[in-house]
């Protein structure tokens, strides 16, 4: 992958955390960063040109959302995700099997792959280790993910061993599937929170030598305390010559500690969905748009934040916004609450530089809130 | 109104249409043109600086929803409408009264103005000529209206004569109440489809000499030819020099009919309405973007359309954010739309000074369709 390689930087001395460059077909981007989520081939609300404004640096897309509308072939036929979006930056794409296992009973898994049903029209649908390469393939994102079996939490140890096995053996079959040189096919950690499991799934999968490694099986109601340590129990096993990829996450916590511990990317649609309902994150604390006390509050939602929304937009017409149900309200929250993470990633980023990350945690908490541990952001 | 005035620069020898400059406090705009409108101080979906871009010169506030949410005071406090959505360029306010009137058997009509029940929380609430210059005056846009009664088509001639009557006495009481130099009162022509009528309130409100005239009770129902006649029966006894101002028209043809008939501006929530749904006005007529054939169809949806949205996005992917129901597809079609008709405004001002906005009118139909004359667009 001549296109495609991590570039280790710096290790903060306090931490241990990672400052890097990743270096993708569509451009360099520096490591570690927050990647915000366009399901269906766009970040919900807000333009290419935007997202770029705010620093945002890989955006991430569906498989299996992309897959059932409209279809691979259609974005393939557009020449990629990039063209068919307007979006010439680095993506990632997953691999459909997040959602898939999402689905609970209405799926089948099976040694060849899952059998469900499509939620759109209820039609028969198969994805295979192979088909969620093909499918990656036509989307045509830089960085493209292995299926993997993403089990439940909890899970009894005789399970999710048999699932990582399977995980691995899937690995295997996509890799070999995988053709595209220009796009770098990453190998899932599972495990749960087993730690010989995460073991030997990692050392499954940097014995096939993939071009970067992902964190799954985290976020999917484990307390905190648990994913960390899942964190801790994969990436010891990884190479330190490639990128780590922390799947779902996007608790501004999250983002700090999950660097501390060696990651370098993370995604979440959670930015963007809160602040549809009004949610924000902000420097100090969770804020919610509806409150009355905003009414006649002509301040930015965080005097601290450099986005678009803050600099042009008061709390008192956002909630007017919000409370009329209004489409550009829904733009200008989510704009923010996308650039909160990125910011936060910036800050992460030089705090590493600055070899202080756990100076700027203590920091951050005495001005987020300590709770924060315990709620969704 | 020394801010206020406008300037007629040319009149089309071929069909009498006027080509001007509007001066206002927020700068100069060129006529005919047409005003997006952003209802509850947003336009759906669009940002003030895509507005820009694309050519808006006057926006348009609704007075009623701003009235109901989130109250005149607020708006005041933060400055004005202006400051309140971060649009600097001129504005426009209707009097609230199109909407009170709307609300049919719930209302009720007085001397003194209209009393209604609020439809967000069902309060007793009271319009009057003066409350809606205070209302209008809080809110600060560049051009306010008199409360008219916007009169149901068809009426009797007796109703209308008497409504028409009220609508002369409630501008003369507008026009006392409102003391603010910064803001152009504009009185309305009623009378329905009654020459005399239309007569009888144009050269009453003349006489009170207001520094602009809309035409109002038009876009009720009527059929075209209706409405044409009643902005001749209007037109013909305005002066020159004050703009004229025709209420809630958005077809395209209607854009051009109204022009020949001397007409200066324009508003309608049409073109974001119909985009929310997909339907889009094109160089070549109008198009459903839901439809099936354009799946896999690569090019924009007008290629004559110099709007961002045809500039860098596709059919194909239009079709899939709109039947996926994605906000920026809701974005990306409203600016196409409201591009659409700014661009048909800039061609009317060109054929007016180029003497031949009767032939530019012939080669729109052409391409356009010839049914437009029946159909909302």
């Amino acid at each position: 992958m001549k296109d495609f390689w991590y570039e280790l930087k710096h290790v903060c001395k306090q931490s241990g955390a990672r400052y890097g460059i990743l270096h993708t077909p569509h451009g360099d981007v520096e490591t570690p960063m927050f990647m915000p989520v366009g399901t269906l081939a766009t970040v919900k609300g807000i333009a290419p040109e935007m997202l770029k404004e705010m620093g945002s640096q890989v955006i991430l897309s569906n498989t299996y959302h992309l897959w059932l509308r409209p279809g691979e072939d259609i974005v393939a036929k557009a020449g990629g995700l990039h063209k068919f979006m307007n979006y010439d930056g680095p993506m990632l794409t997953d691999s459909g099997g997040f959602q898939v296992f999402s689905l609970g009973k209405t799926r089948k898994i099976k040694e060849e792959g899952v059998y469900f049903k499509s939620i759109i029209d209820g039609k028969s649908l198969f994805l295979s280790p192979e088909k969620a390469i093909d499918i990656q393939n036509k989307l045509g994102a830089d960085m493209i993910m292995s299926l993997d079996e993403c089990a439940p939490y909890p899970a009894t140890y005789d399970y999710m061993k048999h699932s990582v096995e399977r995980t691995i053996r899937w690995a295997k079959r996509g890799k070999e599937a995988h053709h595209n040189e220009k796009q770098a096919l990453f190998g899932i950690v599972q495990g749960g929170e087993y730690p010989d499991l995460r073991e030997k799934c990692a050392k499954a999968l940097v014995e096939m030598d993939f071009p970067g490694y992902s964190i799954g099986g985290t976020s999917v109601g484990e307390p905190k305390d648990v994913m960390y340590k899942m964190v801790e129990d994969a990436v010891q096993w990884l190479p330190e010559d490639k990128p780590r990829y922390l799947m779902g996450v996007g608790n501004p916590i999250d983002l700090i500690e999950a660097a501390i511990r060696g990651i370098d990317m993370y995604d979440c649609v959670l930015p963007t969905r809160v602040a549809r309902h009004g949610a924000l994150m902000t420097h100090h604390g969770r804020m919610n748009i509806n409150n009355e006390k905003f009414k006649e509050d002509f301040t930015p939602i965080d005097p601290e934040c450099d986005c678009y929304t803050c600099r042009n937009y008061t709390r008192a017409y956002l909630r007017h916004l919000h409370k009329s149900d209004e489409l550009f309200g829904k733009t200008l929250l989510s704009i923010h609450n996308v650039r909160f993470l990125l910011q936060l990633s910036e800050d992460i980023r030089k705090a590493i530089q600055e070899d202080r990350l756990l100076d700027f945690k203590e920091e951050f908490l005495d001005k987020y809130g300590r709770d924060v541990y315990k709620r969704a952001f």
